[in-house]
């Protein structure tokens, strides 16, 4: 403790998406108080997880990934392309520019707030109430508390011994080469998308998943026609049992029996981890505020006000486990911010229905709570399924289901799970629609163009019209069917 | 007059969209009134001018047009593919089959009405109030009349000399393989979508359009980077100057001068003739039931009921010149034969929000009056473009602008005009939030996923509400600025 404590009226760990916008808002309030302060502290690599190693550079490998294929796919259009190459180091090179120019973006953010003697550059570690600890040397006094620390990869036991041939999303963008074969490790968000492109890319790819889940799936329909749809393109397996797995020259060596029961002993240069994320909440020295996780290892931030128990302390972003999406993110901060600058004045907060989206292709999205977040007996679900919709065909496009879910009696919409072409256009109509209160006879009113995808979201409104008046309830029906809820 | 004079309750000429929508709907209504018959007229060929010549063929077109585009573009994200062929007697066929395929679900509607003895087939006139003449022969009587019999291809003048070099929509899916070169006259939708996709399938294509305007565009900001886009890929004019057409034997020798003011003189295989359709109504007979038109050739069509003048007369789709779009004729087919079931007690109908859409790429899409449709001075607009949008740029489509407009004081979201990627969505979504009455604030508030380019819209949004509180009105602005309204 070699210098006097700095001292802040509003303290940020963390400079990501969340914590950057905690910032926007806390200065915002702050402005309006004389003197009061607000300040980022972060040990960098500054630039934000979306941008250096989340959402921007894997769009940018699955944009690479799908001309690739679609390249390979033309000749059923009547164009016929010879000799595709995938030029791996171009791919990664324009990976590597294009977030360059997106992380160059926060950095400008980021500069800013250094000049304004904002940003405190080191890990920060909670010593006790109003006290901080940055870089093991300078203490911080703040008055509240913004945790915007993000999360870091899980690695579950098995994998610990496999070293440097194991990577991560926050290595896998800064490779030179492609290898020549990977096992992905996950069927989350960044496992699916990541596995995919790979194999796209000429790389031999194999994916391993847990619990017969795909991504953020949960109605068993659009799960198994999840499931179909990917297995005729992909070596993916949502269950497998590791049996043993070890480093060996070329790489690494696993036996496991895969979801077809069938034993496999394969060799793959690279495993990329992908298996799940956890808050960095548990190594920030919390219990010195005497607040612990209960016995699952959560903290009890409260969804509405982001704050931690009853402490002057606000959780936002994927450390508070909520909404690990960067939109989500943005929000938290905002929040988070707005509420530590206020404090003990804090609000609850008015949230966006939810919306989430895989870019697979056929892309997977759920809105508002999707299947899952269904109450027992009281929705019915319509469906459509994408082979012969119109626009889908037309553009040779036409594989996936999706399944809208509306309240009985009211008709009000609640939500949709979708795994098709488009899908990220489509769930933002209808995480629209949702938010703004429509019934399924509203949403049938709506115009819809033709030919377009969004045809079939009205086919799919329309079956849940008609369930509406005369089916049972979703998930009793499903429950009769033997598919379980 | 040979045989017994057929008598039917509602009689609709016509058995396209428009047509079937207005006979399933007056089916509905005469059902409830016992012995009321309904019945279709049409000479054939039958199938609808949307699935046989229209949205799904030219989509067909598009799809493999584009296909061969982004194959040649491909090596920007890493990916090479040598040897790029058009197979376009390929292409053709696929255009045919799944067109067929769509014509075929017509046809079994169709047949359905046959066996039900509701279709009666020939050319239709009328020869007096109640009084039909069917192929110049049968005579049927009618008690109430909907007209659904579209619209057909104008044929300026100087281009009538050309005779078989000369083709439209109705024939060019017909080809068996295409041509070298085509000049495309007329920058509506089905000029742009055709005259596009022949360049990029290969053909030598020069597109011609009138009084500086591309599609249904108004706003002279979006028409402007409309045309500067296209006019980097295509050799597009929207004005020229015709100075003489012959016929060859290569084709059709055309002179004229270009929008650069440059004198032309090219001869092209075939010319697409696009420059607009004009309603059947003229040569139906109205004059015996002493209907005219106005100075302007038009019928005065009632919108919100598709009355003709006081007569049991309703007109939909095309025929009547409103919205000559798809959905928009299966809803006035809704109405029109709604109404005729009905009349005398006829009602005005609800609409849904316009919504027109052409398939270009970058597509171009109009969402409620556009700009042409706002009041004088009572409306701002938001802007964005493409060109540095994140998801745009990501997936290397990154061109074009979108401007949004709402109304002064209420923020309430009016429209907008769109030319760029992924329009036909985006257009959805904005259409929608018209129609739901949504204000500027309420669709800022909605869920943005990141990165998408839904996005785009948002900073479209975010303009426009800083327009709302700072800026002059939208119309009276662009005059000050002298590009006029």
């Amino acid at each position: 403790m070699s210098e006097k404590p700095h001292t802040v009226d509003v303290a940020i760990l963390g400079a990501g998406s969340a914590g950057l916008s905690a910032w926007r808002s806390a200065k915002k309030e702050a402005a309006k108080k004389e003197g009061a302060s607000v300040a980022m502290i972060d040990p960098g690599p500054f630039g934000t997880t979306c941008a250096r190693v989340g959402c921007m550079p894997s769009k940018l490998l699955v944009a690479a990934a799908d001309a690739a294929h679609h390249v390979r796919q033309v000749s059923k259009l009547g164009i016929y392309a010879e000799g595709v190459r995938v030029e791996g180091r171009e791919v990664l090179q324009r990976v590597q520019r294009e977030r360059d120019r997106f992380v160059g973006f926060v950095l400008d953010v980021i500069e800013d707030a250094k000049s304004a003697g904002e940003i405190i550059e080191g890990s920060a570690r909670i010593v006790g109430p109003g006290r901080l600890v940055v870089g093991g040397e300078t203490e911080v006094h703040y008055n509240r508390l913004v945790i915007a620390t993000g999360s870091t990869p899980i690695v579950p036991l098995p994998f610990r011994g496999i070293e440097n041939a194991l990577i991560t999303n926050e290595d896998v963008f800064e490779l030179q080469a492609f290898p020549k074969s990977m096992l992905v490790v996950g069927l989350g968000s960044i496992g699916l998308e990541l596995g995919q492109a790979f194999h796209r890319l000429g790389i031999r790819t194999t994916l391993l998943g847990i619990e017969g889940l795909i991504g953020p799936l949960t109605d068993p329909i659009i799960l198994e026609q999840a499931r179909e749809t990917l297995s005729q393109e992909l070596d993916i397996h949502t269950e497998y049992q590791l049996e043993k797995i070890e480093r060996v020259d070329e790489g690494v060596r696993v036996r496991f029996v895969d979801s077809a029961g069938k034993e496999r002993d394969e060799t793959f240069e690279r495993v990329l981890m992908a298996a799940g994320r956890v808050s960095s909440l548990r190594r920030l020295g919390l219990e010195n505020l005497g607040i612990s996780p209960d016995e699952e290892g959560r903290y009890g931030v409260d969804p509405d006000t982001l704050q931690l128990g009853d402490a002057p302390v606000f959780v936002a972003g994927d450390a508070n486990e909520l909404h690990p999406v960067l939109h989500e993110a943005a929000d938290d901060g905002r929040i988070a911010g707005q509420n530590a600058a206020l404090f003990p004045n804090i609000r609850a907060a008015w949230r966006r229905t939810p919306l989430s989206i895989v870019f697979t292709d056929p892309q997977i999205a759920i809105v508002g709570g999707g299947y899952e977040g269904l109450g027992d007996c009281a929705a019915s679900a319509g469906e459509v399924s994408f082979h012969n919709q119109g626009r889908a065909r037309v553009q040779g496009v036409n594989a996936g289901k999706v399944r809208i879910y509306a309240e009985q009696h009211s008709g009000r919409i609640l939500g949709a799970e979708l795994f098709g072409p488009g899908v990220e256009h489509l769930s933002h109509l209808l995480a629209w629609a949702v938010q703004a209160d429509m019934t399924v006879d509203d949403a049938l009113g709506m115009p819809f163009y033709h030919p377009v995808l969004e045809e079939g979201i009205r086919t799919a409104l329309r079956d849940l019209n008609a369930n509406l008046r005369h089916g049972a309830p979703i998930k009793c029906a499903v429950a009769e069917m033997g598919v379980g809820c």
